[in-house]
């Protein structure tokens, strides 16, 4: 299996990308195909003695930056190691695309370059999260601001396949993200979408999941749109961030504070890793001819490491050809981008 | 200056609503108007020992419950505690109300009942919640599920007036919650809000507040539609609840977690009483006519206390008069529900 790797894509490229990739190589036996520029590729390893024989290096000539217009990618920054990358992909030459680049070009790449699957109205950025009862999917977490009742339905289908066919979660609980459980609650929008989901005969919908219960694990689908959806994937990073900076800030504060934590390490490491989103790799974007995994941008070399297996996990598992197969695609036609 | 007591809304009621409104007579010296069966009332009182020797009670044979139907607070159940409540409030027998009861059913007496201020299109929940950094208002918080940007526009001005006078903020920085802080983010509603709030003179308008600061204390009011606005409370709440959760069961572990609590328990305390939303009272309802306060459905005793203060703090900052003189009312007529 080849999985091609954005060398140039997050905060810490090309360093921690290369290591990922590396123990990836080596860990899940997979192939590697590197886009971005040969040289700097090659330097980087050398210098940090990475060992990335048998890679194969797609040169690329230029990067996509954070701040760059997301539409860049399909003309003027086509040679960037996203857009070889995507290129790639869509030509067959690997099985999978990871980057940790910017996630706006991403979906506009993956859309334009990659293509959507037949009969999908769009694709959509499904982050695999922690919850206190395990991991659950959040799709759509911000590829489509706007969005029809119609598409959250397949964002609902596809959810389901990614949890079933990755995660081994049998007929995995799908759930509306809703401001209450009633199903007059919320927006006309959100109201049209429960309707359609309720008819949904391939998707167990459990109802309205309440935006309170979504940390505690309520469903192991929550569906929403792209603006909702990350607001939520936000509002959870940010409020998480925001307390556990606050008690390590108590732990340090002085040698019985420290002594207090040494006291309750073990329990520290087992909660840590439970809210530990690395573990997941990274958020696929759902409803493509082919994998593409959004690494987070902030990846070290393990959670790139996670999101390659997240990749071959989604090659192995036929994510992409169970999505085709499954969706209705009377109405193809419609709605397209 | 007269308060009135919904004594039969919460989780608690009448118990804690007795306790928390009896030490608000003593501490702030208030006075007291208990709306509710008054039998049930001077009972609870006797059996507990709470002293409301010359607390006036006006009686209702009714309660509004959770699950009733908002609408019925103007006919079915308007002799429910909530009811008599607005309707002494509206009649002008006392400064202020506050309540525990059902959010949907306050907003909708509250609108007509005690009616809105002329100018204003929508009232909103305004919640006061601690970040990081001290207390923020967010609103709407949930009144509103669907909105124009003219109401943001409103919401942002009360919000600001209410945050300057109640809780002393100089010149108030609001924020208008989106998932970015270009201008350009989000859907072509906040778009056009972030252009309006932008003209805004009388408000020191910021621009978007990411999501994902809003716990750090990135603005003093974030102003919402109600829909996204109960989103960012719940997930608040939510993740808040469940974090603090996993950290009480770490410390309860076993007897080195525990001993590893004592010594961190000064911190502990400290960022605890940061996080403490019961310090704010509970969440104005802001645009009426004169200060409605809704109470955590949760509150206890103190929690109660606490918002009959905050419904005081309103009365004596002159809130709804300055909100009435600050508002533009050239288009006062249009959009009236």
């Amino acid at each position: 299996m080849k999985i091609i790797v954005d060398a140039f894509g997050g905060d810490h490229a090309p360093l921690e990308i290369l290591k990922g990739a590396a123990d990836a190589k080596k860990e899940y036996g997979v192939d590697i195909i590197f886009t971005g520029d040969s040289e700097k590729i090659r330097a980087c390893a050398s210098e940090n003695n990475i060992d990335i024989t048998g890679c194969e290096i797609l040169d690329a000539s230029q990067v996509m930056q954070m701040e760059d217009e997301p539409n860049l990618i399909l003309k003027v920054k086509r040679d960037s190691s996203m857009g070889v990358g995507l290129d790639a992909l869509a030509a067959g030459k690997g099985d999978a695309f990871v980057s940790a680049g910017s996630t706006a070009a991403l979906v506009v790449g993956g859309t334009f370059i990659v293509k959507r699957i037949k009969g999908i109205k769009r694709c959509a950025i499904a982050s695999v999260m922690p919850s206190d009862k395990g991991p659950f999917m959040l799709i759509d977490c911000g590829a489509n601001v706007e969005c029809k009742p119609a598409f959250l339905a397949q964002f609902a289908q596809m959810g389901s396949i990614y949890m079933g066919k990755v995660l081994g979660i049998g007929r995995p609980r799908v759930g509306l993200a809703n401001i209450g459980v009633e199903e007059t609650k919320g927006t006309p929008f959100v109201r049209e979408s429960y309707a359609l989901l309720q008819e949904e005969r391939s998707i167990n919908f459990i109802g309205n999941a309440e935006v309170r219960d979504i940390a505690n694990g309520v469903a192991d689908v929550i569906v929403a749109d792209g603006f909702t959806g990350n607001v939520i994937l936000k509002m959870y990073e940010g409020v998480a961030g925001m307390l556990v900076g606050n008690i390590k800030k108590m732990f340090k504060k002085n040698i019985f504070s420290m002594l207090g934590y040494l006291l309750v390490k073990g329990g520290m490491n087992e909660f840590k890793g439970k809210m530990d989103y690395k573990q997941y790799g990274g958020a696929p974007l759902l409803g493509l001819t082919a994998p593409v995994i959004k690494a987070h941008g902030s990846s070290d070399a393990r959670a790139f490491k996670n999101a390659i297996r997240q990749a071959k996990d989604c090659c192995e598992n036929q994510v992409v050809a169970t999505i085709a197969a499954g969706l209705h695609t009377d109405d193809a036609a419609e709605d397209c981008m």
